[in-house]
């Protein structure tokens, strides 16, 4: 059925002091590669690449090592006789998908990256661009090879597309799938209809095919499905994980928290959540929503390593959020964007724990029919709190920083109450790191360090939630 | 833009007696008609058919009188200046929008029907057929005008292709919209994962294109939306209508209901609630949400005029529902198949009282920005408890009726505790009619009458909670 091609490459590895003063070169093709290093770690075993074409609008490259070195699995919670190895990771091109599948790798998981690439795409087609240069998933994965020795396969194509989806669950036999494959911004749902519609059918048919997967081809296999805190909105009680026990005319029950999505996209991970749950419960399928909050932050041990492994930076009205644009904003000496007052409250996280926290529910899986939600952030800030705090670092780095506030372009409440709880992943052995100067210091050098790449018309917002209308926005601002 | 055709047409008008007992004789074409009438209101009037080619994939029939007698318009609730006139009904041709469709009508709102007709493909594509015959929805149109003189414009589209749907917003311009247009059999949703992608997508998608089309072109028009009691699940505590007042660790908020949906169908309505209500917050929609319970019944008033206006009734495993499938088995000698323990619980209501609540909602519409949610039931009963009226009944008739558990096909609690509120729509006046001796009567009459077309291999469920897969399934046993 599937047309194999075997490939044998050649590796040059040299050191490179500099790493982070210049854009790298870009290897000319995926068949002939010079691979710069930071940290290297040579590896003279050769390796081949499989392109499966399995068919006309997918492509599977399995770059496969002859013989590698796997650290010991994670293992599981005592008494699990579920031991996960080999984990999918959807959406592993993506900015917490990238640096997620890297630490899997790093920590000895047999790792695979499906992604359709559309992330790239969006940013063709709005005119945007990461702060950071970011290599070809290709060359990342040649690179990540190169260093560590360690083999990420790689299936490109939709999952949408349930053909193409069924081929990587039989090829790649996962005990555990990450979900980050879905439209992710806020407001690119919101641009209009057809983003509307887009994100939502995208999401929830994207997520609904790998329920079917898993039930189908790998009903053992555990989903770590990305959602979001923004699927509770902002009650006027404390935000459990996922539950909520409620007293009523005298009787009780434990039922779902009660979801007040306020986007498109928000919107789409509550019916992710609603459909999970019922496959749980229907099928015995063991799932774990992570409900995650705004990530800050760029660098992970492992995508440190070498300028080709970077991770993107999105620092732009459509995709960039609050504390990374604030560092931008910041660096280039445009003021701090405040949307309306600023009293709005959310849950943030390091994006090294969101690798963290991915790892710690992938070995700790959750039991078969069971439904398990975390809430996956350190601290809960303000807006103006993090103005404040980016205000501060960079007076001390030298940089005069002014905030404004602005028309907010989304539809929220600006002052309201706002406790979630968070101790799930904590019991599991979470180890946050905080926000801290230092942390706040190296974003903002890191931004200087690239501010000759911003372009300062991305950073206003552009996407309002009320005048979102049914033509198509084809060109942008 | 548009091709316009006129035709005149002329018509028959004669008197039966029997309009019960046999099939009638369909019309040929659309363009010639004999019209046979119990209770003749005949119109000298001529009319005409306009038919409109929108685009390749649609088609607008516009049968509009030459001049009608309209009644005076329902009015509002006192201090609302909003004063609905023209009703548009989505899924018209269905069994509880064509009844809906002729109550509006003869209540005098001006009316059109939106459908693209799907629900008569569903019963070929399954080879299932509604117990009574019923008319095509052209002949049911003209049919009805000859009787009534009223007028109701057809619109042959799919409301998921944005583009008809405008149209249709901009023709009609609509002062509400009924929307019955979605995939509405759980079992249906559960057939494979084909159905269960296509029910979501095309809920969810038409839901939205449906709001979008309300914030474009008419943004004071109220949604009448049909949700389902079945979005809430079986709680262990008593379900309100849409919220619940929680107070928890010392603080209290009235938040949207739990939902725990059992069904790739009924999540799809709870998709559709979520994306509603954030419509009504962000762009001040006004909609009412009818979380309808379980329907019973065929005649309606208006249906009971002509056996041209006939409604569908559906006894098979896919689309028939549990009373009218009782009085159907009653009638042909079948046992009446109760799924697993027989305790599942759920509210119902008589299809009289569907096209009266609804009319209620529309005439006293939600105030701009208001999400409201309404509990359509009049009654609970257990699968065990109406299983033994219908045994009592057919007794009364001489009917030999048995009963037998079969494998409960479904993922559901069979033993539960239920108590639903559903008293907001009898505040805006419903008056309720309740199962009574006489219903089960003139039910199992209308099943007997009609028992020679019952196909017994649709009776048994054919699908399985557990056991749906990836594989289309083509071919009906």
């Amino acid at each position: 059925m599937a047309q194999l091609l075997s490939s044998s490459y050649s590796l040059t590895i040299c050191s490179r002091n500099k790493p982070y003063l210049k854009p790298f070169k870009q290897c000319s093709t995926p068949f002939s590669m010079t691979v710069s290093c930071n940290n290297p770690k040579p590896s003279s075993r050769g390796f081949f690449l499989q392109e499966q074409k399995l068919r006309k609008h997918s492509l599977v490259v399995h770059a496969a090592a002859v013989s590698t070195n796997q650290e010991t699995p994670v293992q599981t919670s005592s008494g699990n006789p579920f031991k996960p190895q080999r984990v999918m990771v959807i959406g592993g091109d993506g900015y917490c998908g990238w640096a997620t599948a890297l630490h899997l790798s790093n920590k000895g998981y047999e790792v695979s990256i499906v992604d359709n690439l559309v992330r790239r795409l969006f940013d063709h087609q709005l005119g945007l661009e990461s702060l950071t240069p970011i290599s070809s998933i290709q060359n990342r994965l040649h690179c990540w090879k190169s260093l560590t020795g360690k083999n990420i396969e790689l299936y490109i194509g939709d999952i949408c597309d349930f053909e193409f989806l069924s081929e990587t669950f039989k090829t790649f036999e996962p005990d555990a799938v990450v979900h980050f494959g879905e439209q992710r911004s806020a407001p690119y749902s919101m641009i209009d209809r057809s983003r509307a519609v887009y994100t939502q059918q995208n999401n929830v048919v994207g997520t609904l095919n790998v329920l079917f997967a898993i039930k189908e081809f790998r009903e053992q296999c555990h989903l770590v499905k990305l959602g979001t805190m923004g699927e509770y909105g902002t009650p006027n009680i404390d935000i459990e994980e996922g539950y909520i026990t409620i007293t009523h005319n005298g009787r009780t029950d434990t039922l779902p928290y009660p979801k007040q999505a306020s986007s498109f996209y928000h919107l789409s991970k509550v019916h992710d959540s609603h459909n999970i749950a019922f496959t749980c419960k229907a099928w015995g399928i063991r799932a774990t929503d992570l409900n995650q909050g705004v990530v800050y932050g760029v660098r992970t041990d492992e995508t440190a390593l070498h300028e080709e492994l970077y991770n993107r930076f999105d620092y732009d009205g459509i995709f960039g959020t609050a504390l990374n644009r604030f560092c931008v904003q910041a660096a280039v000496g445009h003021p701090l964007t405040v949307y309306g007052k600023g009293g709005q409250t959310r849950g943030f996280l390091d994006i090294r724990d969101t690798v963290q926290c991915v790892e710690l529910a992938i070995a700790n899986p959750a039991k078969p029919g069971e439904f398990r939600v975390f809430n996956q952030f350190t601290e809960q800030f303000s807006v103006n709190q993090l103005a404040n705090l980016v205000t501060k670092a960079g007076e001390k780095l030298g940089l005069d920083v002014k905030t404004i506030h602005v028309p907010n372009p989304r539809v929220e409440a600006e002052e309201h109450y706002y406790n979630c709880k968070n101790t799930k992943l904590v019991d599991l052995g979470l180890k946050p790191h905080f926000l801290s100067d230092s942390l706040l210091d190296s974003l903002l050098n890191f931004a200087v360090q690239y501010k000759d790449r911003v372009d300062t018309k991305q950073i206003m917002p552009s996407v309002s939630w009320k005048k979102i209308g049914v033509k198509t926005k084809t060109v942008t601002t």
